[in-house]
């Protein structure tokens, strides 16, 4: 076989949440609206599709870019649509992180850092080993706050620092001041607001517009708060010069003419964001009550799911059984986190049914 | 601003053909079908994006994979699915061509070498520098045919030769004893199938199926063909290892619900395709007869678009002129082939009403 390059050769691939394809599951473990996405988005996406989908949709997604833009009370020029916010992320690496490809006797000797909270997504570890970008964690303290050593020292050598607010699995949400303590020296902080809605969907935007505003970028996908995961649409807000970078690197057509469309429609319904998000924020309530009750500590979320734990440890019974139940959510068991928890269960909110059946068949949990 | 990676900073964006958003255009620009897609695709499309848009797509596009596996008699395992075909190019890059990032005393002085015939589809040159690889174009013979000496050379040498059957602009279709010459020695011959459907859907299988077939990468699209460039869908088909290769570079998610649902339709309408595909090629004719008869030199053509020169030279006058009354045709002008036609036109084929237009218009040129 002709030989991919050494970093791919040497990458295990990414293993997103189970999908399953058939129904009859309790899907509660990769953080999905369990909601329709707003019947004006789907509306526009069954017009669109037949209206002129035998062209080739506006490469620049303008009318897409006006309306996110309109949202964050930017302009245009410093919008750009992703297919998903994943894509968002892998522009980034590409647009400002020089691989370590090109030196054959130190496959990481070089190359430009990029670095993540731990724990966090793991995906931003696994698309730096795609681009064989040298990655390092900056480890959380145990209540998930930041170890400012740690920081100060990444700040100085860190191209691009993934920073998720909320956090992923924590939910926990930094302050902006907090925020603003960890944009590097020479480098981007990248806010990713893939839960944003679900706390402010306007977070990080202050940092955005203030006086180290060339230093941010936010992230949000449409896929978690508008229930459109199945559309693959998302953006990132920057400074135009930024943006202008990224676009040189994104396919000219990285957004399909259903996407631009649906997602439009989407982010135009301002109150029917509103009324979700209200939804799903009582919902937690009741999850993390109801979790609470049946002995977990669970931690404080922002997202559209919460992370908890249970003093007997069993998380990952706990994950089995449930699964055995067709009942999904998300067991994650952290290496390398010496001073924090060793394991626990995140819990995508779902529909009132749904996280009845849920604590339900905790309760019969037994070990 | 924080600096983007030299090789970014250095790119030139690719531009596209021109997509005017508003209507009132003969759009002959683009190589899109002049007609919607198959009416099972859109009605696909529809019940999807009713179905459970809020749930994240099939990551491993298994049914897409199916349906296209039985168009070329291959197994699932054989086909990577993309958002559209320009993808599956970006893909095959990052997964198989080393970045000369790392080396900061010459740019371009290590990475992997990739090639493509000149003139092309001008994308090649453009993914090759985003990715910093050394690219080489073989330059053709006046008559689109292969210089075999430059052939001998670059094939020792390349990691990826790009070549597109039907090639684009000329419409020249190769024959496979001629492609199975282009294998580099260590390298991935990969036939751009984006027109292929026009000529023989199945070009290049006998390759893959051939002795050399590790060698071998074939490209697909739904843009052309099926009438589905808003979609943004087509596949690679490749033996396994490299397809597993590719999939740990792809986003997990890089197809959305919809593509992969009226993708999956549109192969599955096998009558519909025919039907087109014999439209096409009897209008083509038309516009050949056509524009022989205003003087025209056209390049026997097997894709959805012809090359023609005239003997006065004033293609880009004719653009122009063109231009102004709302046709829009693609002006090729080409650097570097001392040994070839300086510039020329290429015409998508249309509707015959959108022929009769052009040719009308044509007509009336004075220069």
């Amino acid at each position: 076989m002709v030989s991919p390059r050494p970093a791919v050769a040497a990458l295990a691939a990414y293993a997103p949440g189970e999908q399953p394809q058939g129904g009859g599951w309790v899907k509660l473990n990769t953080n999905e609206l369990p909601f329709p996405p707003p019947p004006a988005a789907v509306e526009a996406i069954r017009k669109a599709a037949g209206d002129r989908l035998n062209r080739y949709p506006d490469p620049t997604g303008l009318a897409f870019r006006q309306t996110a833009a309109n949202r964050l009370g930017l302009k245009p020029d410093w919008i750009l649509p992703g297919n998903g916010s994943d894509e968002i992320l892998t522009l980034l690496i590409r647009t400002f992180c020089r691989s370590a490809d090109g030196r054959s006797d130190s496959p990481t000797g070089t190359g430009d850092l990029i670095a993540s909270p731990h724990p966090t997504y793991t995906l931003y570890r696994t698309l730096a080993e795609i681009q064989n970008c040298p990655f390092e964690p900056v480890p959380l303290k145990g209540d998930w706050s930041w170890d400012w050593d740690r920081v100060e020292d990444v700040k100085q050598r860190a191209k691009l620092f993934f920073v998720p607010v909320p956090n992923s699995p924590s939910g926990t949400v930094w302050d902006a001041e907090t925020l603003g303590r960890l944009i590097p020296d020479d480098g981007l902080l990248v806010l990713d607001g893939a839960y944003a809605d679900f706390e402010d969907g306007h977070l990080g935007l202050e940092l955005l517009e203030g006086p180290r505003g060339e230093s941010i970028v936010l992230t949000r996908t449409l896929s978690k708060s508008y229930g459109l995961a199945g559309l693959r649409i998302g953006y990132a807000a920057a400074r135009p010069e930024v943006i202008a970078a990224m676009a040189k690197v994104k396919d000219s057509y990285n957004c399909d003419a259903l996407a631009l469309a649906g997602g439009t429609a989407a982010l135009n319904d301002p109150p029917w964001l509103e009324k979700t998000v209200e939804a799903i924020r009582a919902e937690r309530q009741r999850l993390i009550d109801g979790l609470a009750s049946l002995g977990f500590v669970v931690e404080p979320s922002g997202g559209n799911f919460v992370f908890c734990t249970h003093p007997d440890r069993k998380h990952k019974g706990r994950f089995d059984f449930l699964k055995e139940r067709r009942i999904l959510v998300r067991y994650f068991a952290f290496t390398n986190w010496p001073d924090g928890t060793p394991d626990g269960l995140r819990i995508t909110v779902g529909t009132k049914e749904e996280t009845d059946a849920l604590l339900a068949e905790l309760a019969k949990f037994s070990g």
